[in-house]
């Protein structure tokens, strides 16, 4: 018998299975964990996706961790177990997917910093593959929650791309929390879905339609 | 130093290593492997996409195979190793991206058949994503190798449902070779690149659009 939490996740008995969506954890000692103050950005965004999917509003998922298999065994009768393997870096962002005949493809990161984002939590693969995106006509952005002041921010690709670039010129490594006051888009925890990112993204898509026609 | 082989790709000196691309081995006993005859499906895919991406013209990814972690080790000053993890079942297609503002969602698929693609090699969760794709204006199709024949068709999605439906039915449970020859699009091996299939999908586009205007 499948036995649900009341927001309909299953409940799992086995207490050492980690979710294959689990971000991997880091090599270096843990931050004190602010856990209980809410769930992951993760959580929440798988929790919005499988929503948005069940209501036919999108389909967007994020996308397995990539994994390096070094050494898998064949036991007679049983599944292949995975007895050697290693993390990989991504070469993509973990979320994408389709809205409405659109390309959507996002980063999300939490930062427990109250007054900037720090851009160390960002790698150059993934601005290079953002640009990419963008220069198909897809739509990519950063959804940033400052976790200690319960915040949730969806950023256009563009702006992070502006503090990346001042960054390699020697300017500050970080994003402060006014750009995004000012710059992005904020986004209220709610029921279902948990973070309604769809919002930003049909206004985001309607600020480039309007740059677009002022161009003409 | 980096050595490569003359097509650009990375000699890697070590013979355990098992790319993070490669699909797992099938639990039952292998086929007999004609795979000097040319490369795999996957290799020529990922060659293709990497052309696409280095020339500008389309951003499109194979995802990794999803795995369920289990048991993970933490040596001093080493990686994180993974000691127990199993195999899943994808939940979605294993290729997307995008080109040119469309989003691209596909399933590539190789068949030792001489006579038909068997439809057994598809499953029920990747034909209900496919639909809700479509759903939202993506373009989803698969590719398949009839690798006997060194033959390879883009099919668009409609097909394989129309064939699948009828399989749920009580009819055959494989396409015949002419449905393809008549209603997929014939891509040629090639060099740059590879299994040219933006091709096909511009193909896909413009037969969609005529249907649209018609229906107008």
């Amino acid at each position: 018998m499948v036995i649900r939490y009341p927001n309909g996740k299953i409940y799992n008995a086995s207490p050492t299975k980690i979710s294959e969506s689990s971000t991997p954890v880091p090599k270096k000692k843990r931050e004190i964990s602010y856990s209980n103050r809410g769930k992951s950005l993760e959580d929440d965004l798988n929790e919005t996706n499988l929503f948005y999917l069940q209501q036919n509003l999108a389909n967007i998922h994020k996308k397995p961790v990539p994994i390096q298999i070094v050494k898998v065994d064949y036991p007679a009768r049983s599944a292949a177990v995975i007895r050697e393997a290693y993390f990989r870096t991504p070469s993509t962002t973990d979320y994408n997917g389709v809205w409405n005949g659109y390309y959507i493809d996002f980063e999300a990161k939490e930062t427990e910093s109250k007054t900037s984002f720090p851009l160390q939590n960002i790698h150059a693969h993934q601005i290079e593959h953002m640009k990419s995106v963008e220069c198909q006509n897809g739509i990519a952005f950063f959804i940033i929650r400052f976790s200690k002041l319960g915040r949730n921010f969806a950023l256009p690709f563009q702006i992070i791309e502006q503090f990346w670039t001042m960054m390699q010129n020697g300017s500050r490594k970080s994003i402060p929390l006014n750009v995004f006051e000012q710059q992005a888009i904020e986004m209220k925890d709610g029921y279902m879905p948990r973070l309604d990112y769809l919002q930003a993204v049909k206004k985001f898509i309607a600020d480039k339609n309007v740059c677009e026609s002022e161009e003409k």
